[in-house]
């Protein structure tokens, strides 16, 4: 299914730290959110007044009213790093995610959705504020996702939800960069990675969207270079990190930081960079592309299950390309079929 | 896209009657429900202990155990006669559904996607009682699929609900045969049926599940000759309806009544009963069989359409195989296509 990785160098390894005790291979940190598809037109994206192809934060207020106007949807769980998570569970390792839902009706099919991949998930719902979050998801002809979050009930995720000895037990620690918009999960985020590196594990962090990496700039540079051991990046993202257009001059600069990056360039690949090597990755053919949402989160559950199995990144590279080609050829971010046997094809060609 | 309809017979006509004022093509009651779909192997429906294909009414407590059990889901609008009438509406027509949901946030969800449909929705949402309903449907790996389902604020539809002026303002009154579950609700469909006859408006049910017709089989047949114009069944319901296996008796006692009958066959396509006529109709071809919830839903919806629209007998069965065609490509039972744009392949073929 996919072309061999070819490379000249020698296998490259991003190595697990930390005591061989673990419970989880990956314990992923984020804002929990339903997401609500529809598929509209480029002259309804252009109303509504969203950036076609990222994700806006919007208010409760604004979120009722674009939903009176999106057409019918259908309601699946998302959220980054929860669909990062449950790919991770459906290669067959053992992941724990962290996020916060409403105890209301949509609170319940997330928890219900995450626990039935195998996600380890026993965080608290909140019992009063806002419901639970959700993302109003455009799709349009060309299969691109326009994203409108009300994150909700996920803002009220504070340090006292991270469950630290789960975090010191993961070999990675997974966390999204759009964590970072509201300041009390912010606070949380920095604490789980304290946790993480101070009981010697990995810390993977991914950078999520352009807009996010604008308002959070400087917060994002530091992190990767002083808290982070792998990012994860598009190319609009990493070019924004780096406010640069040139995609060269982005990985030049991402090579001056302390960290591994794995850099997605849709159906481009991906490119791998880690000390001095720089590693391209091909995409995974796709027959029928529907919907874009959650191709980058499915990429990096594939890295991060190749990485937890101690792969080598060429390999964890290929497992991303086959993990997010699944999940842009159906509707929504959570995969369909079953990727251990798809990961078969990388594994064992 | 569709083979023509070939007949060697005058075309057929089910007279539209009534005054020519009115507000609706079509006014559908049902049980509102969104439904809960997940993919599951053959053991799973074995174990659960539900007829395979067939509906299975289940409590609030069956459900919660039921949905813990089931894989990670996806939530799409459903009912059975609200999938209908959207179907209608996307078919071009004006359309009206009532049916009960819950204030709560599934309700909401249900109340957004028929009326983002065109349907005039207007029914007061429950305050209070169980919440909205809802459908477990288990697709296995044919594409069957198994449904349980929790009535919850469904079965609160009352005669106070039925809206006697739209009823009476609408060419056509369709009802679906799982209102005969909850007495409460029989009654408004006995009310409903009524009140459109009194204003020589047609009346249309369906049969909806053999085990359905089995629950309520003298009812069902002193209705269809007592007070339809128009019934849909599958083959298994016909012959449920008459305890016989043969099609062709079921046919010939179908014939003894006084009713049009169109009788879905899956692949072999439908069968329309009108008068001493016999119509036979070929299904449309489907590229890839997915899902077939909502296949005889959307069979309805195309054969409505073309009769509130004054076609001829074997037209509105060929868009009733267009219609069902395009539902069972995918998953859920609500359209995804245009579905006025596929009507088209048969209208001006």
């Amino acid at each position: 299914m996919i072309e061999p990785v070819t490379s000249d160098q020698p296998a490259l390894y991003l190595q697990l730290n930390g005591s061989s005790d673990f419970v989880n291979d990956v314990c992923g940190i984020g804002n929990a959110l339903v997401d609500v598809l529809s598929q509209e037109s480029d002259e309804f994206v252009q109303a509504a007044g969203v950036p076609k192809g990222s994700m806006t934060l919007i208010d409760e207020e604004r979120a009722t009213a674009l939903y009176a106007q999106m057409g019918a949807g259908i309601e699946i769980s998302g959220g980054s790093a929860a669909n990062t998570i449950v790919g991770v569970a459906a290669l067959g390792a053992t992941a724990q995610y962290i996020g916060k839902v409403r105890d209301d009706q949509l609170g319940a099919v997330f928890a219900h959705d995450i626990r039935a991949t195998g996600v380890t998930y026993q965080i608290d719902s909140a019992a009063t504020g806002p419901s639970t979050g959700c993302c109003l998801i455009l799709i349009t002809p060309d299969a691109q996702r326009t994203m409108n979050t009300f994150l909700g009930a996920s803002v009220y995720l504070s340090p006292e939800d991270i469950d630290l000895v789960a975090i010191a037990a993961s070999k990675i620690l997974y966390l999204e960069g759009y964590l970072f918009d509201p300041p009390e999960a912010q606070e949380a985020f920095r604490a789980a990675a304290a946790c993480a590196h101070d009981a010697g594990r990995l810390v993977a962090v991914t950078l999520s969207d352009s807009f996010c990496v604008e308002r959070h700039r400087e917060a994002f540079v530091d992190l990767l270079q002083n808290h982070s051991d792998l990012v994860f990046a598009n190319e609009a993202e990493i070019c924004s990190l780096f406010q640069t257009d040139s995609f060269d001059e982005a990985i030049a600069q991402v090579k001056q930081l302390n960290v591994t990056a794995a850099v997605t360039r849709s159906e481009k690949g991906s490119v791998v960079v880690h000390q001095d090597h720089v590693l391209e990755v091909a995409a995974a053919p796709v027959d029928d592309l529907v919907d874009t949402t959650g191709a980058g989160d499915l990429y990096a559950a594939g890295f991060l299950y190749g990485v937890s199995q101690g792969l080598d990144l060429a390999t964890c590279g290929a497992l991303g390309s086959v993990a997010a080609a699944e999940v842009i050829s159906h509707l929504g971010a959570r995969p369909v079929a079953n990727l251990s046997e798809l990961a078969k094809t990388v594994l064992a060609p």
